[in-house]
């Protein structure tokens, strides 16, 4: 069931990803229907490309879609957009291939996998890296758990929103692979703020520091992305520190069940709580305004 | 008084990284003078090259120096071989520029810096970062801190040596910049162990999570370095656990002393001590072997 050769596409969830991505599936020629919880960002997307069409609900962006990608918040808003009223469940077909690319853990994914796979439909959970920055540009890192024929099925799709893109194993180790990528975050921010703390109060002229740290074995994604905006007091969200301190929770949760205690990525979550409370609106400003916490 | 329109290098310290840095400048065709504590390893070197020949002390390594460069372990042997009995201040002449490239710390580069004035020769501080890789092929970052005539002075021979070459600031900023160096090195260090050992619990297939994690905004030169390393137990070293502790320990000193407290290095020295602790002749083993001790 493809319109000229190309997947029809279901999108749910405009948010500060979703947008993005939603985005480059649609430069990419793709059929696509989309679904956000505030119709009018779903008005902006038909506006500006041709081929976009509204969903009422969950269930409407799923009906006649090959495969559906969804990224919402968190675990509830993944339960409700997939098991909930309206939900994609109710649309759930042979030959869909649902995608979700939040951060919401293994256990998630494979309960949403297993009511899909009753009604015949396949589920990819594939969560991202690579921040709002990352959605924007298409470059986005995606860690991939599903059957192999639901991976080839999204795959043409995965390739308009990203760079690197690894098929991990089964359902739910996708999740297991942004776990893992997200303690590696959390301490590289860590280190970050640590350096650059340091370098201020060395009387260290800051972007020297910032060039000849980046280039060696301290040279980071963080560094080299989050450095230079930490160092300028610039807290707009690539990745939201409300988003980090959910996401580190899940994996220290995990981490717990399997034995192993994450000291480093404990120690990050309590400095991003405390960003949070000290920051305006802190829970909504990017993860490198973990300094403000130091 | 340069020979061949190149200047006349004294090198002190073949350990584990002057070796390499050493081979790099006589590769480069600089008349190059070595001492090392250990006779044997000097004597390699000439075999190995011509226009290298052997001092008997830092002394007479530096009496026909254009540039000396020393790199040894620790603050009390900088300070031996400077100022000690038969040490470079003996020798010390205008016209004699004085590079140290070990991590000691901004005073010990002061206190050298002060004595070597005295005698009208220059000194920069120009820690290293890139490891015994980096010392081997020539491409070690060089954080330098000195006055612009001896940066200049000392620059054909860094560009022997090291890739990206930084001019920080004063004497003193070159060490500052290493510290920070080292807290971002560090952290770095703990974010791979714990997300590695985060992935083996959860029965992830680690070659596709090293490959999955290092394209996006978890990547470091860490990650994709020493991951592959630790997750094999590959513990060979290219940076030593207990030159880690010893940087480590500068910084935290310094950090003490600006009245910030670097919590995230803290963990990273504790866990660098029970693996030293746990490993067989652990100090000597690469800062890789962190993972043992999580």
């Amino acid at each position: 069931m493809m319109s000229n050769g190309k997947p029809r596409v279901g999108f749910i969830g405009l948010g500060l990803m979703g947008a993005g991505m939603a985005r480059n599936i649609a430069r990419a020629g793709f059929p696509l229907t989309v679904y956000n919880r505030t119709r009018l960002r779903s008005e902006e997307l038909v506006a500006e490309f041709g081929g976009v069409t509204v969903a009422d609900s969950p269930r409407h962006a799923a009906e006649s879609a090959d495969v559906l990608v969804s990224i919402v918040s968190d675990v509830p808003d993944v339960e409700a957009i997939y098991l909930g009223t309206d939900g994609v469940i109710e649309a759930a077909h042979s030959g869909l291939t649902c995608v979700d690319m939040g951060t919401v853990g293994a256990d998630c994914a494979s309960r949403v996998a297993a009511a899909l796979a009753k009604k015949g439909a396949e589920f990819v959970d594939a969560p991202v890296s690579g921040g709002v920055w990352g959605a924007k540009e298409g470059t986005l890192s995606i860690m991939a758990g599903g059957s192999d024929a639901a991976y080839a099925a999204a795959l043409p799709v995965f390739e308009a929103m990203g760079k690197k893109i690894v098929h991990c194993g089964p359902v739910g180790s996708g999740q297991q692979t942004k776990l893992v990528n997200q303690i590696v975050v959390a301490l590289n921010l860590e280190a970050v703020a640590e350096g650059l703390l340091f370098a201020q109060k060395a009387g260290l002229n800051i972007q020297t520091t910032l060039d000849a740290v980046g280039a060696g074995a301290a040279s980071s994604w963080a560094w080299n992305t989050l450095g230079p905006r930490m160092a300028s007091g610039d807290y707009e969200p690539g990745f939201k520190i409300a988003h980090q301190i959910k996401d580190l929770r899940l994996a220290i949760e995990a981490a717990e069940k399997a034995g192993i205690s994450l000291r480093g990525a404990r120690l990050v979550v309590e400095n991003l709580q405390r960003a949070q409370e000290i920051l305006p609106d802190g829970g909504e400003r990017g993860t490198q305004g973990i300094i403000a916490a130091l």
